[in-house]
C-alpha cells in the first residue's frame, strides 16, 4: 500500500518467494531490480481471519502495543481484558499539561504549572512519514496531525569552546561546510586529481553540480558574495524601496567548523528517521493514546500493577494489585496473554516462561533519558531570533533546546523543551537530581544560548525516565550481539504468552515499533489459536 | 528585533554610521565583526511621528502594498482613500475555492469546482521565516500560520530521459549524491591530494566529518549497507516482531545522478528563501488580504479601474472607471498618491511623472507564470506513496507537482498544484492554451509521475498570470542592468506620487517586497509632508 503505484501487489509475492528460496541478500537485489523504493512491515489493517472459538486474551499494559492488540483481537472475536498500571491509557504515549501531577521513583511529586493549551510530550514527540502503522491508526482513529519541524535552518548550533561560546545559525554552518567541501572537490577535479575515480565525461558535469550544490562562484570558489548569501543568508537582507540592496556575510572557515565539531549535528537532519515530513498530533502526543482508549477503554482496568504471571497448559493466571488497595492482590485468568510490560519491569516479576525467553527478557538494558519542559512569559525565540520550531543543539549537558511546532507567531506565553538527554552520562546525572534542581540547571545552561531565559522563565517540569515507575527507563537498548542471541527468543510465543512492545522490534523507542511488534505478535498468536 | 539577543540596538546605529562614512563593503565587514547574523529591513511597526496636518493620500491598488499604506497612513492621521480594480482585496494575494469565478484576458471564464475546504493559492503560497514584515502583520492582524513543506524527502524527482522515466525519491538522490561526493573527497584526502588545501591538523577531522555527513562506512566508502540506508531509506524497513530486520537498497550511481541532471533541483531545498521554517496561512493565503481588509476595507472602493493619473503642484487627480458603469469615468483627488499598480499596467496609463520615473516604469518586463490546481477523488499521493506535502520536480513542462500542506493523512478528496511554471518557454506555451486545455495537459503530463491521475482526477482550474487583467504578468523581472539604471528612479518620490509594490523592492514576487517597499515609500512621503 505504501509503495510505488507502478508496482502491482504480485511483486511482493514474488519477492517473498525469492527471499524464502535464496535469502535476504538475493531478495534485496531483486527488490532494487524491481524498482521497490521502500518496503514497510505494515501492510494495512491486520487481517485475523478464522474463528477464535471463544478464546480469551489477557493483555498486560495499555500502551500503544497493548491497545493495538486489544482493538484488533476484540474485532477478531476474542474476549479481551487489559490490565494497566497507570490511571490513564497510553503508557509512554504521554503529554504533560497544566494541572497534571505525577510522582517519580524516590517519591518526588511534580505538578505541571503550564498555562492552559501549552504542553510537552515527555515520551515520543514525533512521527516519521514512513511509520505507516502509526499513521494508519491515526487516520482510522481520527487523530489530526501537524508537521513536526526537525530541521529549522535558523535554529542554533552551540559549542561552548568555539566561536567565543556564541551560538551559530544552522544555515550558516551547514551551507559553509557544504560550500567549502564543494570547493575542495571542484579544485581537485579541475587539477585532474580525481581522474582515476571520475570519467572524463562525468568531470564537467560534476563541476557544474558542485557549483550549483555548493553555492560556488564562477571560479568554483566559496566566498563572501551574493552567491553564497542566497544560501547561507545575508548580512543585510534584500529589502524594499531605497537603500534596499542585500549585503553578504562572511562565511565561517572550514577549519573552524571542523574544530567546533558542530558538523556532528548535521546528520540529525539527514537521517531517514528524522526526514521531512515528520508529524506530531495536534494538541499533544497523547491524542493517540486517548483515541485508542475511546475504542478499547471499556476493556481496560486501570491502576492495576501486575505482580506475577503464571501459565500452564490450560491458560494464564495473572496476579495484580489495585493501586487503591495494594494489600489485597487480585487474580485474573485467560487462555492467552499478550504481555507489553517493559523488560525493565518484567525482568523483576515472577514469570512462568522458558529459559530462552527469560534470558532474553534479562538481556536488554534500558536507555536513560530526561526531558525538561520550561514555560516562558513570551515566545522570545520567535520574537527576538526568528526561530520558529525545530531544535538547537549544544554540547552543554542539556544537549537540545526544542521549540514548539504549534501556535507559531502568537503573542503570549510559550513552552519549549529545555533539555532532551538521550543516553550518556548527562542523562544519569540529571536523573540523580531532584526535579526542581533539574529544571534550575536547564535554565542555567540554556541561558548560555538564550540570554532571555533569565528575564522570561516562569516554571518547569522534568521527566527522568529511569525514575518513571511504569518503565524504569526510556526504551530497550539492544546491542547487535544481544539482538543476535536473544531477539527472536524474545518475540517467539512461549506456551500461552507472547511479548510485544517497542522492545520487541527493530525500531526501539519508536511508537511504530510498539504497534508493528503487537501486530506481528497477535497475528502469530491468532494463527496458533485457529490451528488448535 | 530579529537579531541575536546578545546584540544591543546601539550596534545598529554604529553600523549605519560605518555604512554612511565608509560605504557598504566596510559595513558588511563591520557587521560580521560585530557578530550580526542577519539584518532585516523591517525594524518592527513603522513609526510615522509628526503631524500630517490634514493631508490626504490616494492609494491605487488594495494589494498588500496598498493596504499596508492605508493602514499605517490612516493611523498616522492622514485622510486615506483606496481604489482597487478587483471586487475583492488582496490583489495577487489570492485563493481559489469552490464556487469562485474569474475571467481572464481573452474572455475565458472559469468556475472553480473544488470541494468545500480545498483550495489553491494562484499567487504567493509560502512565507519564509525571515520575511519579518509579513509575519509581523500576520501577528498583529491575527492570521494563523502553519508550516509550508518545501523539502519533502519522500517526494519525487523525475527526468523523462533517465532511469527509464521512473521517478526517484528525493531522499535517495540527495543522499546518494552527498555520499558519493564525500567518498571522492575522503579518498583524495587520504591519498594526500588535498595536502596543499587542508592542513595536517584538519585532515583527520575532515575525514571524520565526511564519514558522518556522507554516511560512509569504516573504509570511507559509500555503499549498499545499513549505514547508507539509515540516511537514504531502506529496501525493507525495520519492523516489529519476527523477520523484522531491515535491508538496505542499492544506491544510485553518481554518474547516473549527474547524467539525469536531477541534482539541479537540490538547490531548491537549500536556498535561504526556501529554508525551513516556511509558513502558509491556515485556510489559504488570502487570509492575509482579508485580515488587512478587516482593518481598512472601509477605505477601499472596489471595481475601480484607474485610467489616468495627473498631478500638479497642488495635488493628484485620478480618473477611474467603475466596472459596472465604465462609460462614465469618475474622478478623485488627494494631496498625495501611493501608486501600487503593477508596472505592466502602469506603463500603459497616461501618467504625469518625470522622464526618469517614466523610463523606470517602462523598463521592467513581467515574469510569466502559470499555476494549475487539480482535484482528485482521494489523496493518493499520501495513501499510495507516503508523500505528505512538499514538492516533486520534473523536466516535463508542468515543472512541479506540489502536494497540500494541510489536512494531512485525511480520507476524502484532495487538491494538489498540478503545475507551477515560472519563467521560460513552457509558461508562455501554457498561457497560450485555453484554460481547459491547460488542465488537460497538466493531467496528461502528471500521469507520467503519478499513474493514479487517470483514475482519480475530477476537475481543475488554471491561472496564467499574463492573462490576469489586474497584473498582466506574475511579477517584475529585474535584470542587474535594469536595476542599476532604473531602480532608484522607480522608488524616488516624483512630485506628489510615490510607487510601491514588489516591483519596487529587491524581493520581486514576494509579499515581503510589497510590504517593505510600501513602508519605505510612506516613510519618505511622510517625512516630506511633515517638513512642508
Amino acid at each position: 500500500m505504501q509503495n510505488c503505484p507502478a508496482s502491482p501487489p504480485s511483486r511482493r509475492d514474488l519477492l517473498a518467494l525469492i527471499g524464502a528460496v535464496a535469502g535476504s541478500a538475493a531478495m534485496f537485489h531483486a527488490m532494487t531490480a524491481l524498482g521497490f523504493a521502500s518496503g514497510s512491515g505494515y501492510k494495512g489493517p491486520v487481517r485475523l481471519d478464522g474463528d477464535p472459538k471463544g478464546a480469551s486474551v489477557l493483555i498486560l499494559g495499555a500502551g500503544l502495543a497493548g491497545m493495538t492488540a486489544a482493538l484488533e483481537l476484540r474485532r477478531a472475536g476474542y474476549k479481551v481484558q487489559v490490565l494497566e498500571f497507570n490511571g490513564r491509557p497510553g503508557g509512554r504515549n504521554w503529554t504533560l499539561r497544566g494541572g497534571d501531577r505525577f510522582t517519580e521513583l524516590g517519591g518526588a511529586t511534580q505538578t505541571c504549572e503550564f498555562e492552559q493549551g501549552l504542553y510537552i510530550n515527555p515520551g515520543p514527540w514525533r512521527i516519521p512519514y514512513h511509520h505507516h502503522a502509526v499513521l494508519d491508526y491515526c487516520k482510522r482513529l481520527g487523530v489530526a496531525l501537524e508537521p513536526f519541524i526537525q530541521l529549522n535552518h535558523n535554529a542554533l548550533l552551540h559549542a561552548s569552546q568555539s566561536f567565543g561560546g556564541r551560538p551559530q545559525r544552522i544555515r550558516e554552518i551547514k551551507t559553509d561546510f557544504q560550500g567549502q567541501v564543494s570547493e575542495l572537490l571542484a579544485k581537485a577535479t579541475q587539477q585532474g586529481r580525481l581522474d582515476e575515480a571520475v570519467s572524463k565525461q562525468d568531470k564537467e558535469m560534476l563541476l557544474q553540480t558542485l557549483k550549483s550544490w555548493g553555492a560556488l562562484d564562477r571560479d568554483y570558489a566559496y566566498r563572501a558574495n551574493l552567491v553564497s548569501a542566497e544560501f547561507r543568508g545575508f548580512a543585510k537582507d534584500p529589502g524594499g524601496g531605497l537603500d534596499a540592496a542585500p549585503l553578504p556575510g562572511e562565511p565561517v572557515a572550514l577549519s573552524d567548523i571542523l574544530k567546533s565539531r558542530m558538523w556532528r549535528y548535521l546528520q540529525n537532519f539527514a537521517l531517514h528517521e528524522f526526514q521531512t515530513t515528520m508529524f506530531q498530533p495536534v494538541g499533544g502526543m497523547d491524542m493517540i493514546g486517548r483515541a485508542f482508549a475511546r475504542e478499547v477503554g471499556d476493556l481496560i482496568r486501570y491502576d492495576s500493577r501486575v505482580m506475577r504471571i503464571k501459565q500452564d497448559d490450560h491458560g494464564v493466571t495473572v496476579t495484580y494489585a489495585d493501586a487503591k488497595n495494594p494489600a489485597d492482590p487480585l487474580q485474573t485468568t485467560a487462555d492467552w496473554c499478550v504481555c507489553t510490560i517493559p523488560l525493565s519491569i518484567l525482568s523483576q516479576l515472577p514469570l512462568d516462561v522458558g529459559a530462552e525467553l527469560k534470558a532474553a527478557i534479562d538481556a536488554v538494558p534500558y536507555v536513560s533519558s530526561v526531558k525538561i519542559g520550561l514555560q516562558f512569559k513570551r515566545r522570545f525565540w520567535e520574537e527576538d531570533e526568528a526561530i520558529y520550531g525545530g531544535i538547537s543543539y549544544t554540547d552543554l549537558p542539556i544537549r537540545q533546546i526544542a521549540y514548539p511546532n504549534t501556535g507559531f507567531n502568537r503573542s503570549g506565553r510559550g513552552v519549549l523543551l529545555g533539555a532532551y538527554l538521550f543516553e550518556g552520562a548527562n542523562a544519569y546525572e540529571f536523573t540523580a537530581l531532584a526535579p526542581a534542581e533539574r529544571v534550575a540547571r536547564a535554565v542555567e545552561f540554556g541561558a548560555a544560548i538564550h540570554p532571555q531565559y533569565g528575564a522570561e522563565f516562569e516554571n518547569g517540569v522534568s521527566v527522568a525516565w529511569h525514575r518513571v515507575p511504569f518503565t524504569l527507563g526510556c526504551a530497550g537498548s539492544w546491542t547487535d550481539k544481544a539482538r543476535q542471541e536473544h531477539y527472536d527468543n524474545l518475540c517467539r510465543i512461549d506456551g500461552r504468552i507472547v511479548l510485544a512492545g517497542e522492545h520487541a522490534s527493530y525500531l526501539p523507542a519508536w511508537q511504530e515499533g510498539a504497534i508493528l511488534s503487537s501486530l506481528d505478535a497477535i497475528t502469530r498468536l491468532h494463527e496458533r489459536v485457529v490451528k488448535t
